[in-house]
């Protein structure tokens, strides 16, 4: 059974700060804060360029690869980290493709997180040749799959709504179409459980500064599923992918399974931080968090629409089927977030009416809860965010 | 006329050590020591999601861009920063490419950084169509470039000779010939003064973890002139180089000038070092640490030869046709660079027969290169060299 109160230990959290939103950027693990200075006075202050030898800097990317596959049903060897998830998206795209040379079609849904949706659209028009990236209403996306379709490409959980796709479900459809899956992982991974393994997804990408708290902009990951690792070509393919990166050879010859995914120089003090930050999920049942923030999720919902029947839920209701977010829809939903961060409650707002709210177990209790619903009771039946400051739109909304 | 006792003083180097390998991982700055601890705790542990405005993360990647154009002659607004330097070559490739969109050869030579030439042949595989990338000889270059060249893709300074092509003249051909021109600037930026605007140059990337002394794995830099700022299609179109990322449209629409060449969330601890690393250029001037690094070179150089005639040069023996380091071959290169490193003088080897060694002033003086230059003497008169321990490969060559 995982002991919450020992994992909230783990987290620097400012006084009085009610942070629900780990869904956007987890808040800094005390072990990264560490490391990320041992990284910089031992080891680059110190051993300089001998640390890409002593201190295990060539190999950090599949090795911290291996702690996130533990947390989403990948096996040893097949989840490597760098780049950021727009890239690794790419990359896991333009491999499935290729393994479909006779179909022209990427389906997607309205859900998904438009980086993706760029970044396989960038990619078409790379490849030019016909190919089409086909968007349907994310309900739509199974009666959608038929033999036209080489890739699925889909996010698991809906960033605006936290509704959840069937992995498996969808993965079956797909492969029985005769088509390859890849999965966006960046609500999932430390969110709930996720078997890729067990679903049969072909590839898979993620980021890491969400659940797994790994720090603004922390690398990315990628999964390839071992009966196509070795197929893949890796359309953006890096000397640290190469098979022998220092033979120095003029031909590139992509390295064995997930090692190809690799592209440049790997983001070694960022990587220290996500290592360091990983060390929160040793003693953790993914199957516990999911409980807690079900329950979390629950609670929240029944306060808020006990305290604020104005706001219309934009979440399921049924916890088993959204991830570890509830949103909530109000036209006002900048302003209102806007006086909620001003009095210590941090969610975040996405256009153009989505309140968002994280939940994860790990730093976050009922209690915290309770106080969140109640501010924003406040906020609301007083109109305390009806002010020209709450209004004003920052670079970053 | 630069204080080089003063931009000493700005670096932390181990005692005893002497570190002739800036030119792979330049050394911890101490103001970036001092800027990623308070990036750690001030910026993401207190003010957590909040930092992208309060903090200026966002705006991070083309103002420390603004930085690194300053010391490559590249007008503001030209330069922004992210990714690894494979990416960045393959942003600019595919940009390039596809503004010639009626040539099929890219141009490159045998000397350039073997990841440039495999991420051109990536990009080619992936928009198949009878794309050719042509290697010559860097000696050939100048020759090769003829009307059916789309783009020459060149580093500017060898990694293995530290040979330096002449980029206004070969830009200048490039041009006649209807050709665009890719630099990279991995060994140039902050090693000698590059004129980008001045020679033309379409489009260029490098990174930051040498000369710049961002640390180990940090973000790389790109630049697009302005002329083409606007026109070149990002063909790693992710969601912050679009020109309303939080619009989160469905479809793309590429940002403003360099602002299009972003991809993802910005790697933000990675660039707060980078941002800190480039204080120490405010007050240098880079045509004296041109003076100074040809100055070191060529004592290295007569010193070497000096005391160990059994060692090849391997680099242009005019400074002025050369970066700022300089090469010995010998038979038994690596086992010299492991004698080398265990007794403090730390270069690095290039397969198959490569010693560099790079002198940057900025914390490098006479009293190292001649200490230096008696160690290698020892080691080679001595034969200390020849011993099982220091042929023994490790897994960073």
């Amino acid at each position: 059974m995982t002991d919450f109160t020992k994992t909230r230990e783990l987290f620097h959290m400012p006084d009085g700060l009610i942070y629900l939103d780990g869904n956007s950027l987890g808040p800094l693990p005390k072990a990264a804060q560490a490391r990320v200075a041992r990284m910089m006075t031992e080891e680059w202050g110190e051993r300089l360029i001998r640390g890409w030898n002593d201190c295990g800097w060539m190999a950090q990317p599949t090795r911290v690869g291996d702690r996130i596959g533990r947390l989403i049903g990948a096996p040893a060897g097949t989840v490597t980290t760098g780049d950021t998830l727009s890239i690794k998206v790419y990359q896991a795209l333009a491999g499935a493709l290729e393994m479909r040379p006779d179909r022209k079609v990427v389906l997607s849904d309205t859900g998904n997180f438009p980086t993706d949706l760029y970044m396989a659209s960038g990619l078409l028009d790379t490849i030019g040749r016909g190919y089409e990236l086909k968007l349907v209403e994310p309900e739509a996306v199974e009666d959608a799959i038929d033999d036209s379709v080489a890739v699925l490409l889909l996010t698991e959980v809906d960033y605006r709504t936290g509704r959840l796709h069937d992995m498996a479900g969808l993965t079956a459809k797909a492969h029985a179409a005769g088509a390859l899956t890849v999965w966006d992982l960046a609500h999932s991974a430390g969110a709930l459980p996720v078997d890729l393994a067990g679903a049969g997804a072909d590839f898979a990408a993620g980021c890491t500064y969400k659940y797994l708290n790994g720090g603004p902009g922390a690398p990315a990951f990628i999964y390839v599923a071992p009966e196509h690792a070795d197929a893949a070509r890796p359309a953006l393919s890096g000397w640290l992918g190469h098979e022998a990166p220092f033979a120095f050879d003029l031909d590139y010859r992509a390295g064995a399974k997930i090692e190809r995914m690799r592209v440049g120089t790997p983001p070694v003090i960022a990587l220290a931080a996500l290592e360091a930050a990983l060390d929160a999920w040793d003693e953790v049942d993914m199957a516990d968090v999911r409980r807690a923030s079900i329950a979390l999720g629950d609670l929240f919902i029944a306060e808020v629409e006990r305290r604020c029947p104005g706001l219309e839920l934009g979440s399921p209701r049924d916890g088993n089927a959204r991830g570890s977010q509830v949103s909530f829809l109000f036209d006002e939903g900048y302003a209102v977030m806007q006086a909620l961060i001003a009095r210590g409650v941090i969610g975040d707002f996405r256009a153009p009416k989505t309140m968002r709210f994280g939940f994860t177990p790990l730093y976050i209790g009922e209690s915290e809860v309770l106080a969140a619903a109640e501010i924003l009771e406040r906020v609301i039946a007083g109109r305390l965010w009806d002010r020209p400051e709450y209004r004003t739109r920052s670079a970053v909304t």
